[in-house]
């Protein structure tokens, strides 16, 4: 019967896979437009290729040392292959996850030239290869997570614990390729439009800008590759912290080994749902494209609502309060949509409020969109936190816990398997999230391209309509991102006690105090330095800009090109010497705290770190994305329009947010999914600590 | 021998009083320069005590509210008068909070022109004018928290858990004073620099511009009367924890009443050693002003040390341990004040980042402030880990607690009652420090007077000298508060387990973990309350601004006095409007989550919410000084000076730091207070818990 499910996993993922390779194939059919939309495309082709095996090289090292150090180190007096499995899994997972970044990229440095020459046809052509290319990247990141897990699974047997290295892995490559990715793709867009737009006065993506090309290459770089390695992470990590629980004594003794497996059955269901969900997403005459992705993630929705329901008759007897607490993760995955929309749109009061502002000068506007930033966490703790109370209590039967807690309490045992459930009713939508994410960057790059080969100003019209589609997806993904990882927090910490053995993490202790402490900081310094890193890489570029206008006065004329891979050489070269020291930050932090004040204190900084990384990602997200709509509403023209003083304050708001919401916020998703798999690997080695 | 003690701790603060008494009397006596000076300082003292009257008056609603419902709903099975006594302690807390706010603008208001007077004499005459009106603030906070403290403990006996009402009504006031107080300052503030330093191009404190006064005013009732309340609330909060400590059994089995007793005495160390410090503050020809304060500090330092010592022997069984765990406190003061220089002052690395990034444009000016600010929190934190470690390890023998915690473990009491001591080492210099920090507004509106009544440049340049100087202080005294919040967070979270009888407060609960996800949330919510407020009063007064320089066009020319009174009108209504929302929020959070989800929960709001207070308080603080002190290096004529692209960079910059480092910033040091006191006296209402 096992085995039986699992063949199903492994046939639904190569069934995915196939799939993924016929939209390719479809996709590589369509016509690539003019030689000089051809020649721009494959610029970006070669620019994101190079970027990203130089930054596989770098990461590569850095993974092959840790695996050794890994192998070292990590034992346990049960199981002499401990370090070695971890190690292993390790290497694996830092290898998915970086074959998924490349998937990701490769995909997308293909479509985007191919949906401009749509874009010259027809609205549904540009939106039909954009969100195929997005669906590629999400069939192919989904399977290649599940498969890795049930490979592992098969081959190291049932028990999840030693999974925790593909985990760690995955998610330590996932972290380098996030903020690498964001820091190249920022400071080029930052440098581009410091020099471009507010110097020399020329628009946006002007083939006379010298950082044009990087900060296309960026898109691909940044928000295909990284967030791919991103959300191939949540849902490995998610899988890993389900399947831990999965094996607790109270949800073994009720359902044995499906328990286990549901997860990645429930996982099956969602592939098969965006395939389907797939075939809804066309745009008949006058439709708005955000009402077409919307009906295919509805489809894909209702179809994992349907998984839900008939795994939970198969393998969990019928337990309908299971399948409720899934349905409580999709309606949170709804609400959450909705309330970063409202914080985000400029139909919406708070977005306008900083429009409003703006007419007091940059300092006004940006105060009220840090403000707007701080006030749309009110809303999404209070959505997660009723989520997390409701899946818990559907788990076991709104039992009370008692004054003690224990976690061999089966009461216990099955609420987290609740919210576990829950998790997994929010991540079963993924790939289809996963392909709205990467709509946005495709359809970004094809305005690009468009521009820069200045065709006609009708295509360019239509990619300007999927391009702003494109932002709000990429938004509303970003919100999805944050609510996972904190509907999957109190998850996968509570597998940090199981595999530290831990029946509490008591705030009353002072090293748990200081855990805490130390866990806020970590987020506060990594967010400083992946901040500064795009400032400085984005200062260097700004010197090459102005100095390339300066030495070929061509170039601004229009007769000369400019030197586009200088751009990106800096760009690559900033990126892959910034990524480093901020991820070894978080990934050293909690190791120190646990040699030196043990497990109970790295629980402490596993949970406030993840509260507090949640927040800040939130906050970041969405200052950056109010600030930019902010700007957007005004150049609807409203306040005075382009060209207004209020006009020209939200553009300054609109370059402060860049790093915010695209280099430090979602690398930050990537730091709280870091830490839970990080100390799960560690747990062994914290019985070694100084004030044990 | 307890009644002598205690005797001796009334005569220390009326002694204090008196003295203070004899300063206003040196004060008074002072000349207060022209006709002209006289009448601005006239307009000043009038807006500042409009103003707080009619504070007081808002306040005083609010509270006989909340006082009677304290009666009617708190009740205890063992203590029929809780209720009755907790309602009676918050009315005087609330009554002492703001009497101690008005005596401070007292001062203030009639030091600052007989310190602009004294300018045109001599550097001496203006510092010791305006630091010894600062030094009546100092004598006349602490001592007012001492006689309150010890007039509850001698009418309502030893049991200092009935003086937890008394740290709630002080911290409820504080929190409306120091949010209005700093609404109006900073709302004047930015509108006043935003309409005529950018807009109309006069210099700051020019008598044309009609926000000046506003702004003015705003120094004394912000930064004067807000911060007195917030650090008479500190010292009492912690004299309260430390009380409620003191009786823990395996502290009173040791000391007696004795450690209950002794952070009054260490309180009454830290007033004669102001008064003697005091005569330590002049300064000879050529002394920069800030080594004169420095060492007024470091004898005051030097006297709380020696008493310390003389405590431990007297009262503490010469248990040297407990000296050295105060001598922890003083130096972690010492460390904080230096961290603090270092990310704000323009003399060390992060400040001049900002300013290099300038030159790219006020986006990366700002990315990189906010980045220096996040920063900060690092070596704070590790300082302050340190600090609690060693402390803890102090007070109990550096023993270990064992594997599962138990509050009445006496090596858990004992390490408490260690860090209780740093604490009290940490303020026992607190009336020293609320000297200087009243120093700073002082001079500042000394400046302002001079400007306005257009004296001679030698005065204005001692003034600004001293305008600095306060600046620092300002800065200094802003991180002086942050750490003592912070030691004092680990503390009073251990009555608060005392006071509801908790032994742990387990994070792997649901509901704990979303207490944590809520007192996190709360801060985020109220720092973007407190933000929008200033934006929204500054966007009125932009508007009178406007107004008034268009229907009078003699204001511009000098000749006719432009409509002052308006503008401070408009600040009043919109400070007192604002504060209350924001203000009942932090007030309402926490005793709903303990209605629904009991104390457990609320353990977890409050510890989380401290965590994240400290640190964005920090954050926010530290982001706005270092962008001041960016713009203040460019005006010293480096990277292009005045004028420059770099330097209109920085000052909007610094206009976007001035709501989060004089508004949200020390808002939220009451905040994270306020959580502790009213958590402590809301307690017996949390067994009522429907998930209890």
């Amino acid at each position: 019967m096992v085995l039986l499910l699992i063949d199903y996993v492994f046939v639904v993922s190569f069934l995915s896979l196939i799939a993924a390779g016929f939209l390719v194939r479809w996709i590589l059919k369509q016509d690539q437009g003019t030689k000089r939309m051809q020649e721009i495309s494959a610029a970006i082709k070669v620019g994101a290729e190079t970027y990203l095996w130089r930054q596989y090289k770098t990461i590569s090292i850095i993974v092959a040392i840790f695996t050794v150090l890994l192998a070292i180190v990590i034992r346990s007096p049960t199981n002499s292959w401990l370090g070695i499995d971890t190690a292993l899994g390790f290497l694996l997972g830092a290898l998915c996850s970086n074959l998924a970044g490349y998937i990701a990229m490769y995909i997308s440095v293909r479509s985007n030239v191919r949906s401009a020459k749509g874009a010259m046809t027809s609205l549904d052509r540009a939106l039909k290869i954009a969100f195929r290319g997005g669906v590629v990247f999400g069939l192919a990141v989904v399977s290649l997570s599940l498969l890795g897990i049930s490979s592992l699974f098969l081959i190291l047997g049932s028990d999840p614990h030693l999974i925790v290295g593909f985990g760690f892995g995955e998610s330590f490559a996932a972290l380098f390729a996030q903020l690498g990715g964001g820091i190249f793709t920022k400071a080029a867009d930052m440098s581009a439009d410091l020099v471009g737009k507010v110097e020399a006065g020329i628009p946006e993506d002007d083939p006379r800008n010298p950082a044009v090309i990087a900060d296309l290459v960026g898109d691909n770089v940044g928000d295909i590759a990284g967030r791919g390695a991103d959300l191939f992470e949540s849902i490995t990590a998610e899988n890993i912290g389900a399947m831990i629980l999965g094996v607790a004594p109270a949800v073994y003794s009720m359902f044995g080994i499906n328990g286990l497996i549901f997860p990645l059955l429930a996982r099956g269901f969602g592939l098969i749902g965006t395939m389907i969900g797939m075939f809804f997403v066309y745009s008949r005459k006058k439709e708005d494209p955000f009402s077409s992705l919307t009906r295919g993630l509805v489809v894909t929705g209702l179809f994992c609502a349907i998984g839900f329901y008939v795994l939970t008759v198969v393998l969990l007897n019928s337990q309908m309060n299971y399948f409720y607490a899934a349905l409580v993760g999709i309606v949170t995955a709804i609400l959450v949509a909705w309330i970063t929309d409202y914080y985000t749109s400029y139909r919406k009061r708070p977005t306008l409020e900083i429009a409003i502002a703006s007419e007091g000068g940059p300092a006004p506007s940006i105060a009220t969109g840090l403000a707007v930033g701080m006030e749309s966490s009110g809303l999404f703790i209070i959505v997660i936190g009723i989520a997390i109370m409701l899946a818990f209590g559907l788990g076991n039967g709104f039992q009370s816990l008692g004054p003690t807690l224990d976690i061999t309490n089966p009461s216990f045992q099955t609420g987290i398997y609740g919210t576990a459930i829950a998790t997994m009713g929010m991540l079963s939508v993924t790939p289809m999230i996963l392909a709205m994410d990467g709509f946005g960057p495709i359809t970004d790059n094809a305005g690009g391209i468009l521009e820069m080969s200045g065709v006609g100003a009708k295509a360019r019209a239509i990619s300007d309509k999927l391009d702003s589609v494109g932002n709000t997806t990429k938004a509303l993904t970003k919100g999805y991102g944050v609510a996972s990882a904190a509907l999957s927090a109190f998850l996968l910490f509570s597998a940090f006690l199981e595999v530290s053995g831990l029946n509490t993490v008591n705030l009353a202790r002072p090293e748990v105090f200081i855990g805490a402490m130390v866990g806020a900081m970590l987020i506060f310094l990594f967010s400083s330095l992946a901040i500064k890193a795009v400032g400085r890489t984005a200062a260097i570029m700004i010197i090459e800009i102005r100095r390339q206008f300066k030495a070929m006065p061509g170039i601004m004329k229009g007769k000369v090109l400019p030197d586009y891979s200088r751009c990106i050489d800096i760009s690559t070269k900033a990126a892959l010497k910034n990524m480093v020291w901020p991820s070894l930050l978080v990934v050293i932090g909690p190791i120190v705290v646990g040699l030196i004040l043990g497990a109970e204190a790295v629980g402490g900084l596993l949970m406030i770190g993840t509260v507090v990384g949640v927040l800040m990602a939130l906050f970041m997200n969405n200052v950056g994305a109010a600030l930019d709509n902010a700007k957007k509403y005004i150049e609807t023209g409203s306040l005075g329009g382009k060209g207004s003083a209020a006009h020209a304050a939200t553009v300054i708001g609109d370059t402060l947010g860049d790093p915010l919401k695209d280099t430090a916020g979602p690398s930050l998703h990537v730091v709280v999914k870091l830490l839970n798999t990080i100390t799960l690997a560690m747990a062994p080695l914290f019985v070694l600590a100084l004030l044990h």
